[in-house]
């Protein structure tokens, strides 16, 4: 159980924090220029690219795949730390790295099962930040954490498959870069529960493919990151070879995506933590306020303390859970996940709730990350499973432990 | 210490209940569709006008201004019922009424210290609904809790006075409707502490305005209620006349006017948890998960009773203090609308958060009003006054209590 | 819904603070001591029958027992500040005024279902503070929330009935000078749900009862106020006319007896609290640490200001709830029983937490009545129904009210 | 940063579980039952000695102490999952061991700053079990978390050094066994802050000494475990080859003590949260209400769950603390030694309180070992700083680092 930081990943966060200061930091309010003043919602601020080109440049790319062939290949614990960085900024470091969800996902999904043609096609242009891809498993009409439940029919027909149903939250699809979805629908809804489900790649200018709307988290679109998409899949009619993996194979790919897309989702919501608290230390102690720092009043030290255990404890838990993806499997670590899951999201939420309210009305407004930073941590207590599915999982392996007589 | 519902509130409940259900609830879909088709950010759904049009032909027009000159005339008391009513769809019933802050804080100011200039020329259009304004207290570079740290400057220079300062949070004024500004400014600031500063109305069209920006909460502009905005005021020249009360009254006057508004915000909040609860009982009944609908998880029962007995309370305590405002007064009522204050916005938070998490991404979305909900009770843990400052005060006094020898 | 104190609810809250300072207060270290000098644990302190014959000769007796027959005929509401009263010494102040459970709950039951003889051999003494008695419902091998559950048997046997089984959580009966039993058993396991219960009276010294221990509570035997006993029942006959009401009928009187016990342990945790609110403000107030006294932290200002919010916010539930008693009657009041009984103990456990910590090491020691506080707040979140059972009522009860399509 | 168990903590591991297993759970209603039976409540339960002699004859002795000269020589990451393990019986496991505060504590200081003559008089019969000792810093009247306003005198005159002054909390000091005391106070109360204060050893038996009462925690007065006692130290004379290190070397030694005393807290207080989450998992399994088992209602999931995480988090802060103790020191692990004081103790008491929820009336009762966990945890809050002090310092820490200017 070794956490440490080896030469590899030291040199890594240095080279990132470098990085983050000399260009991403900088960037923040050219972005928030950018696209205010940009007519289209959707558009991308041209700054973005820029930072792309640069990171391309300091070999800051594509740090997520541990897939030699295609990636940096690290490892899990190698990413966590230089994860948690691009959090600290996580409209602009994690895209500037080609790093952002869900194309990471679906990047790691292309290498591990996809077919030689299906990486030449698409793999290579994601690896190389030409296009962008969504994921789409979500649907409006059902509780999407039970996979059972999947609406969407993909049906053999003659060398093609058939695809029909409404997906939302299919995060990055209002991007016009954005070329392909991911798409997980039900082939044999007679098989064994988690057997029905199968995962097909849908270009997006397939004729029956409708993107509908973007939309909203706490009236945030995030249309410069691609919005979040209804989309209708009507008749939509794609070659047999789109499939990924095998028919009914869709949950257990679903399952091995999900394993590091929750971690990568908690190591930057650490950096989050850390950025939000850096701001809260900074403004309490200058901003003044019936004569005293606002540092100097207990109940502001109380959260600093609370924020900076809170933290310590998460990333921790982040890190063991690295360890054991690395050593064991993402299924060996399949409790841990759970956990970091139900506590990361939440512990920075708590994190910057208080630093917002430090900083009056400038913490909700566009003025500083925070109100962003903010309702990526509460949305992220539902995305990829509401906490009180994992807690509900969690707790019968923690039973079933017991369950023998004592 | 008699809370009970009278005949004429009992009425008025029955009256706008009915208003809420035959046309507001309905309304909902029709204005987010107006705001999401309109160019421009700042203009004003026309449902908007029909709805006030609705309520003013049914007398459900100025409930909140117990001057019968001008207004209802109810109690604070009576009133209470009914701006909770509100509440359940707070963006659109209090304006629909004519009760929607920051204008009814204005008109009681012009009705209480206006001189009949004032009255004539701001007062009776407010009343009428053909105008706006906006309350310009805080400032983005002092802690605008404490008030003796405000630092726009109100001179006197001949026949008038002279304005220089920037103030942010100036509800409303984005709305091109907005045609005068209550800005408090110092005039002495070596008088002491609570007689530096004083009030004074600006026109919108005086040379030296600049209305800069409209702010952000979380992802939302509050474009079609006329936004927050930051407002430049440069050597701002206006007659003496526009004073409002004497030189140095200013904090006086913005105590007086803070007291009846921080009441209203709380009983809309009460208001909008109730609606919160009433949609998670709902979508909990409906919903199912893992095969049985999440109405019958123990975790979903819990946050039902809690926020049901949380409301309770906090119901019974905005009415415990409208009853001592009508009582005592305002000032004798201090500690109570301090509780409230503290309890109110932090009970609803709760409350609407809960109903999220039940709703899974629709309920951060655009698709429930959820996410603006709990924005606006997030909003006011920190408008007129963070929970600190009141925590604070309200502490002293209890302690004060306790300070002879026991 | 009018709470107001009238005029005989002030004259006796004056009186009963006179004889709290006068008496209870100065005898809480006198009991303490007598107590610890006390060879036997399960002996009552003499000073504890001084202020009986004290608050006797004041008046000041009886005053939970609406029955004027018998008691001071007050109303549920006129009774409710004066238990908060007692509330603030409830190892002594209770028990004083013969207005202590679990005998209040028994005289009120041989009050409202007693026959004459009955009451004549048993309320008359009990009202005379004579003797005591005990409640015997819960059983340590079910969960005895769920009535249903209950082992414990009542056979009828020619002219009398047999008692078979074993109770605990008898509080009073480690007592000499308790002298009956109220026993709570099945009479009929095949009726319907709620009638297989009946309730009949064992005088202590029958044949086949054993009391077998005293149960502690966190460290507390509880012994000068009788204790928690577990009791035997093995094959005990009592007279036919020993039964409480009709065969059947034990369910329905042991709910009638839950309701105004709830309320009563609701009031008086709101006098504990405000005890313990009164020790931590005296408390901070001098107690200097690094310079400056505890009370001009911040962090303990908001455990002032939390704790008068939630305490003042609970009473008036409490009160609200007592006048729906006296108006609508228990069943009509059942809803905000509950809810009080859901928030009242972790209220009072929330503030006397935070007293104890202000007072540090005195705070958990024998020195301060804190810890004893604690507990008995922490206690009743399980006694009389535990926190979550209460609240999956009550959640019930709120989806029944939206259970229709909306 | 490795936090694995190397062989030799997996060896103990193995073997302190088999002792634990075979020998302490089955002695915990031994000793309860002879705790009852015994007329002295300071008395020690025989069941200790046996479980002292068989844990000696083990090998599983004096684990805690680093100098191999005197203990097992362990590495504080190896001697962490050990006192995990003795958490889980806290009553018996650490004093079984030799590994109970406060005697490990000064075990260790007078290995490190001892004399030889001390360490023969006092060191060895310690380290065999044959006597006790006690800890006197705390006093009543004063805020003892701030070492500076310590009022005991410790001054010189002739060949010795005459004491004064009243300490309690001097847990252990309440056994007759217990021989020695290790006093604190000031020689030079006009020197710096932490130069004031010296540490002397003070034979029990010295003329002088006032051993006056114990204090009781909770409910408890820790009999059996040497209690915690008041004591009067008055003119009380001893030869000054008692001072232990030199005169204005008292808090530096008290620092350097505190260090290892709080982790080990806190490694216990792991095992006892453990412990807890247990024992919740088997009642709930057994448990039926309602026609359920209660390990099948929504919130009990919730409590395990979060219980696991909770615990999970915390034990791993605790072993990169220790890990730090190790390859830093305790001034370097100083913040991480400040923040598991944090966070474990109320970690333990969560879980602990669920634990006893579920137990309904047998948790709060001596038929678990759960009310006594609480206790301990509870009293943790406070004992050896309260946690208030420790997030003080801690945030200033952190705001430090912010400074500079952003």
């Amino acid at each position: 159980m070794d956490f440490g930081y080896d030469d590899r990943t030291r040199r890594l966060r240095a080279e990132l924090t470098d990085f983050l200061v000399e260009h991403v930091y900088p960037a923040e309010p050219v972005h928030a220029a950018q696209v205010a003043a940009a007519g289209d919602p959707w558009s991308r601020p041209p700054v973005l690219a820029e930072l792309s080109a640069q990171a391309r440049r300091r070999g800051l790319w594509n740090l997520f795949l541990p897939d030699r062939r295609y990636g940096a290949g690290l490892t899990t614990l190698q990413y966590a730390p230089l994860a948690e960085l691009t959090g600290r900024s996580p409209y602009l470091a994690p895209e500037a790295l080609n790093c952002a969800a869900p194309d990471t996902g679906n990047m790691e999904l292309l290498a591990e099962f996809g077919t030689a043609a299906q990486r030449e096609r698409w793999l290579l242009p994601l690896l190389a930040g030409e296009i962008r891809s969504a994921f789409c498993m979500t649907e409006p009409d059902v509780a999407s954490s039970d996979a059972t439940t999947i609406a969407t029919r993909i049906v053999r027909d003659g060398d093609g498959y058939v695809v029909t149903g409404r997906k939302w939250w299919s995060s990055g699809a209002m991007d016009p870069r954005c070329a392909v979805f991911v798409v997980m629908g039900k082939t044999d809804p007679d098989a064994e529960r988690h057997r029905q489900q199968s995962m097909i790649l849908v270009p997006r200018d397939t004729p029956g493919v409708t993107v509908r709307r973007g939309l909203t988290v706490f009236g945030y679109t995030d249309g410069p990151h691609g919005g979040h998409a209804e989309i209708d899949f009507t008749d939509v009619r794609v070659p047999a070879e789109n499939l990924v993996g095998a028919e009914g194979a869709g949950f257990a790919i679903a399952q091995a995506r999900l394993g590091p897309g929750r971690i990568h989702h908690c190591m930057r919501l650490i950096g989050m933590a850390e950025r939000a608290l850096e701001l809260l230390c900074r403004r309490v102690a200058e901003r003044v306020a019936f004569g005293r720092p606002l540092a100097e009043q207990g109940v502001v030290r109380e959260w600093i303390a609370e924020s900076r255990v809170r933290i310590e404890q998460a990333r921790l838990l982040v890190l063991k859970t690295a360890w054991l993806m690395d050593t064991v499997g993402n299924k060996g670590a399949h409790t841990e996940i759970q956990a970091i899951k139900i506590v990361t999201p939440a512990m920075a939420e708590w994190v910057i709730d208080k630093a917002i309210q430090a900083h009056g009305g400038a913490g909700v407004s566009q003025d500083t990350p925070l109100a962003g930073l903010w309702v990526q941590a509460r949305a992220l207590r539902l995305a990829d499973g509401p906490d009180e599915v994992h807690r509900a999982s969690l707790a019968r392996r923690e039973l079933r432990r017991w369950a023998t007589p004592g």
